[in-house]
């Protein structure tokens, strides 16, 4: 025990098991590929590898908590492990291969606990949500109420676009991105002049939004 | 009356409105869908419910000013709700169905008014507006100019999209995306190769004016 | 020349050059368009009109120096009034209607001297010339570099795009708008997958280039 | 060998040297074009010149050492200075037109020798890279991610776009640029709306991831 609990911390270990992660994200890779021939062996054969590997760390850093193995649940971490590293040996799951596989990627994700930059980065982007949300409830509101518009002035003419709330709230999506704003703006055009200060204002508003949420992470992290 | 402003403080009377105020949107955006069916009817006696219960709430607080209910009207969100809660009684408006989407739709606006968050975005925003009129103002010339200077340039060639200054604006306000920089730059040197000076030197100078204006909006409200 | 001064410096006098140099900009734009009938000869009338009234400021602003006219030229944007509002006398001029707009396109430009919000941005934006310049440069060098490579590596596959160093240049100018990524890494792929090498780097180290240009505006217009 | 440690350091010489690299980029430019006719003759006299002119140079800066020649050999650009000029000589290279090509395009990257502001700059970009690194780690296993996403959802579908996990890495680079957006959002839609939700995630996720990579430079190079 005191023995894992050494193990657990040395860098050769650490070492190890990135490279078995990373080395799991390249079979899960190579397998995406058609044409696998004699290899498909091979990647089944390591797939095998890396499940006795990834439980036989489970154990060790759980033993390495000597006389008390509950505390290993006591890390968000170790519980993602823990569960990602067993799922896969739930019978049920083998039946559904698309499962199956998920459970496979999300062993990549555990690249994050091994690397204190991702690490952290990680954390900031959380902390940064409840700031950013207040933004994106007011982009909710403006989109919502630019597709009510939309549908009042387009759903005749376009109802591809503009047929209902849902095909509107998508339109309008997708031009966040700037790239059908020539399209739709001819079309506007073509049923009157007067649409030009829907899409104008509507990309003036969007984009000042999207500056000031901008703004706003950028001040935020600026104070912490 | 002291009740009333009691319930208007409370924390239930809030939510409740809240909760009314995205149902109603909910219900707003069911309606677009083309093929209700029963529906419908339920639909439209939702929407009677809402009327009922938003001028209830009014009602409620202009209560809760007791013996003077003029100062109900001392706040601009009050005079708003009022405005939008009471304006679908006009009978001129149920001839217009148009008309009276718009005034249901203004409803939603109101959620502004129960998130602090959302109030403090809406007057950051509303604040930073004097310093990017100037900005503004500087684009408007530049688009004005290049406007100027496409027509000459390109109006005998390309009418379609430089025929008039108005044309040429709306051409040069899309080209802000970037999405029809290819065929406009194609287009331009088919006549010659000196129109490229007109293109890059557009897309510089208003790129560097974009980002500036970001600047200068970052820079004034860390001063804040 | 007392009484000059004082017009000058009054607030009326500036209100009305600024209403005139609008109007001025308006009949420009209302020249722009194909048929106007009758219109032509009211604008053409509001034209001249301009040209009296912009002659006579200048002659209030000469008189407003009183025994020292020459003061007037010592002024950067009293020359440019000066040389806006009488080249339009030049007996050449009216043989060449682009030069002769282009003159009178120039009379715009006016209205930045008269609000200080705007002349404060302009010498902002002159200021930070030299401090892009040096990102500029490295852009041109990441530009040649590139340029050079993708002559080498497609000029026989697509002449169109890279036949020759300007089409390669032009190829990836239009490339930093992101708009022609997806069909130029197609015919990329087309050629050899190692060509995604080319793109991606490209993208990846001007995108980065740009992003550090912004960066540098930015801190630069911090510390000032 | 005083004067050449005198020469070196002053400025016509360094004037001079900047001169030919830049009239060695022209040349190299002008070689892309394909009718030369008797041009042709006098660029490759140019480029001989330009040979002996930059061995020269080295010679010079050598001897500016005096005694101690090995100390050229202790600053990077001499490095590279010497490298790029000589490796014209290598008899191998004359055969592989490309090769020889690329060492004559290097000697146009020493250009960044001589302007202080392009070395400061490059410095910076340099410094930043660690900075930055991490995001690009969190960003490759968020393409990871979603690539596999993407093949488990798409493969069947759409094998052009998400055949294998080289296909969906490449459909989710380019996405990156928002330019397929459009497209990509309808083939999914085509498939089911539940797609959706892959698309208008990753947009979101990885606008954000890149916001925040902004966001990390900007404020690393302010505490700088
Ligand atoms: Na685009
Ligand atoms: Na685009």
């Amino acid at each position: 025990s005191e023995r894992c609990a050494r193990t657990v911390r040395s860098r050769p270990f650490e070492i190890a098991i990135v490279v078995l992660i990373v080395a799991n994200g390249v079979v899960l890779g190579l397998e995406t590929f058609p044409h696998l021939g004699t290899a498909a062996g091979a990647l089944r054969w390591l797939e095998l590898s890396f499940r006795v590997a990834f439980v036989a760390e489970i154990v060790v850093r759980v033993l390495a908590h000597g006389r008390r193995p509950q505390d290993f649940f006591r890390h968000g971490w170790n519980i993602f492990d823990f569960v990602v590293t067993l799922a896969i040996f739930l019978p049920g799951l083998h039946g559904d291969p698309a499962l199956l596989r998920v459970v496979r990627v999300a062993r990549v994700l555990r690249l994050v606990r091994f690397s204190p930059g991702l690490r952290t980065i990680v954390a900031a982007l959380w902390r940064s949500l409840p700031g950013v949300a207040g933004f994106l409830a007011l982009a909710v509101v403006t989109l919502y109420v630019y597709g009510m518009a939309g549908w009042l002035i387009f759903a005749d003419a376009y109802p591809e676009q503009y047929g209902d709330i849902g095909r509107s709230l998508l339109t309008l999506f997708v031009l966040l991105s700037l790239e059908t704003l020539p399209d739709l703006m001819e079309q506007g055009m073509a049923l009157s002049p007067w649409t030009l200060l829907y899409y104008v204002s509507y990309v003036v508003i969007t984009v000042n939004l999207l500056l000031n949420i901008l703004i706003a992470v950028i001040v935020n992290s600026m104070e912490e």
